[in-house]
């Protein structure tokens, strides 16, 4: 139905129809979360041979290094191969984290805030003002680690093949204050977008003020593929900066934690030796080593990228059937419509839903009402701030089928209701 | 021998011997690492079947948490349980952290240095100037802490029972800009110190300057004895300092890293209600998690605080033919004479010697020459200076007893040669 087309007295038959379906549906008492973008159980339960696959028989790492004891705060070699495997780099590019890629991410902020981002840069916490482009809508714990550090966040669109590179390349130009970017490159979330070849090249070469400009790249989604046949490509990050030049410009961070665990992963980052050397130094002040069991685990329940790969395809089983879902319910309530449009991602963990102007926040409210969770509206933006409120991000993975179908049919009449209570209000 | 009422000629004469049994030491070709306190192979045995107490059929907390996946940054409740009451503090003052006790205290230097301590507080990093209080000889890696903030470090000396009151107590109430404290309370490294009561007692009440001044109670040794029957007692830390009406002065750190494993343990925080709910809320912007299944392996594998100390007699027995073979060896190489004093812990991993002042830095090279490392002279005072060059720490955990016997021998005949070096000169 074109909601827009329809005069006032049929918006307000709809509304008393849509209503009833409302009120019906609040009475199921749903409690239905779909906040965070996390495996489901069963998801988890794909590595659970990793619990285990290290016992007090193997605990040395290849070049003998005993895993149980102290010391190797880079990680271990195999952990190290594996991980520039799936990031293009080589091992000796690569750190090894803890679970948590965030926090790679963090540690690399406070560096760079204390100390700048090589020996002779400024460090960023003695500068008048720092700003950061954010490609939106985006992750919102990125924009919380801005808001840690009080960086100055400048949204930028990001569209179908990446962020708008005509303003990110006059916006880095011209502004020296700009010390970095968050991208999201594959299946970015929440949109389910990945970079373009050009973009890609464009990061790489574009001119910046700052000499110490750097780009976060949050590579979460490398191997995040729902399809065998249809997926994503992505360049090599890496390569495409050293290639124009700026080798140093570039952090790139990937997690097993939608691998293996989201609670007991391993996550890595990779960079130029020259960053390296100087991200190593300092990680060797805070800590004397990451857990080197938990890397030997990985590296035993994985040879290789291929491994991985195919272990994603059995994520892709669990995870398709959820997608669908969502796309199921989106298209039979809105596809003849006018007021909804969504992504239809080829990988990744979310689905983003785009409303009328002004329609987000009431969306989520109503959902809540009916017992359903949702990211909060304008999350995805910078300040949590969507200055069209029309963003919401939807999180498939977690919930059963048959809650997910209840959710959506929840989330359809709610976006419904809210476009009608919005038009009426014109 | 006393060398100190030697002439010039016995000297010379003595000299000469030892030279030629220092030759002969030489000859060994020996390479051992004596340089940091890592605990033997087989004491990181004793906690093998931690490996693989968690599998497939049991990966929820006690709470039904999934520990698999995302969520609960402070830790499952049951391993905040288990570490509060090795800390004496109650589960919720408590969060767990990695296998690195020291990124956690790295981590509240950041908050610090950003947030400051408490909402309202001026950020450390905002202040023309920081100073610590450091009790020395210390733990090199606290130093390092400060040396990456920049903060000025003002050492005082380390007593048998405690820091130098006196002047600590003058330094914090004059100085405001000494914001906060290093402290090894019990079993310090190196010496195998533990603060008496009193100390205890007069760090919780003195009047400090500094609003904002805080002590980092890094009891990594808190149930790490030697002897079953003689063994250190310090007061609750926390208690203290809330009965002075201090509770927010302290942060308390524990680890299991000497308990399990080095390379894959557990560590954990403790403080006041308000200390907690600032740490609390800046951690959940750097990390989704800590490895939570690995807490869950901590927590299967002790049941509770006298799990742990009886475990931690495992280590005690491997441990105590070590402390006896340094003992023995220095015993019978200086019990009679007058160049060399040293510790005789009742806990902990090291051991403290205090050679003639400016001998210590010669006594590390010759060891060197004859394929001992041992930690770097002065790595225990801040800045890596020992202003009197007479401090060497002995850590005698790594390797077996046989190795350790070769090491000492060494280490006694380049004591006794830089001694005589040294008289000679003057």
């Amino acid at each position: 139905m074109q909601y827009k087309k329809l005069n006032k007295e049929q918006l307000i038959a709809e509304q008393s129809q849509l209503l009833a379906e409302f009120a019906a549906l609040k009475e199921q008492g749903l409690k239905l979360d779909m906040t965070r973008g996390k495996p489901s159980a069963e998801q988890v339960s794909i590595s659970n041979d990793i619990l285990t696959d290290v016992g007090a028989d193997g605990v040395y790492s290849e070049d003998g290094t005993d895993t149980r004891n102290y010391g190797g705060p880079l990680g271990i070699i195999e952990a190290r191969r594996l991980m520039g495997e799936l990031m293009g780099v080589k091992a000796e590019q690569v750190i090894i984290g803890g679970g948590a890629s965030l926090n790679l991410m963090f540690d690399v902020f406070v560096r760079a805030w204390i100390h700048g981002v090589l020996p002779g840069q400024t460090p960023w916490g003695q500068l008048e003002k720092v700003k950061f482009l954010c490609p939106a809508p985006g992750y919102d714990r990125h924009f919380a680690i801005c808001e840690y550090f009080g960086i100055e966040m400048i949204t930028v669109p990001l569209n179908e093949d990446g962020p708008d590179m005509d303003m990110v390349e006059e916006l880095v130009k011209t502004d020296a204050a700009i010390k970095g970017m968050w991208c999201v490159p594959q299946y970015s979330n929440p949109d389910g977008y990945t970079y373009s070849d050009a973009v890609v090249k464009r990061l790489a070469a574009m001119e910046t003020a700052a000499s110490d400009f750097r780009i976060f790249f949050d590579n979460a989604y490398c191997v995040h593929h729902l399809y065998e046949d249809e997926q994503a490509r992505l360049i090599n990050l890496y390569d495409a900066c050293a290639a124009a030049g700026h080798a140093d410009r570039c952090y790139i961070f990937a997690s097993m934690a939608k691998i293996t665990f989201g609670g007991a992963g391993i996550s890595a980052m990779a960079m130029s030796p020259t960053n390296f050397e100087h991200q190593a130094r300092l990680l060797g002040k805070q800590i004397i080593c990451y857990d080197k069991v938990n890397q030997l685990r990985h590296t035993r329940f994985f040879a290789d990228k291929a491994a991985v790969e195919a272990h994603m395809m059995k994520h892709a089983a669990s995870l398709r059937p959820k997608f669908a879902k969502v796309e199921e319910v989106l298209a039979e309530s809105f596809e003849q419509g006018d007021i909804l449009k969504w992504t239809k991602p080829l990988g990744g963990y979310f689905v983003s839903v785009y409303t009328m102007e002004g329609c987000a926040k009431r969306i989520v409210e109503l959902c809540k009402e009916a017992g359903v969770a949702l990211t909060k509206a304008g999350a995805t933006y910078p300040y949590g701030i969507d200055p069209q409120d029309h963003h919401i991000r939807i999180a498939p993975s977690f919930p059963p089928v048959a809650e997910l179908d209840a959710a959506m049919r929840v989330f359809a009449c709610a976006v419904k209701l809210a476009s009608i209570e919005k038009l009426l209000a014109e």
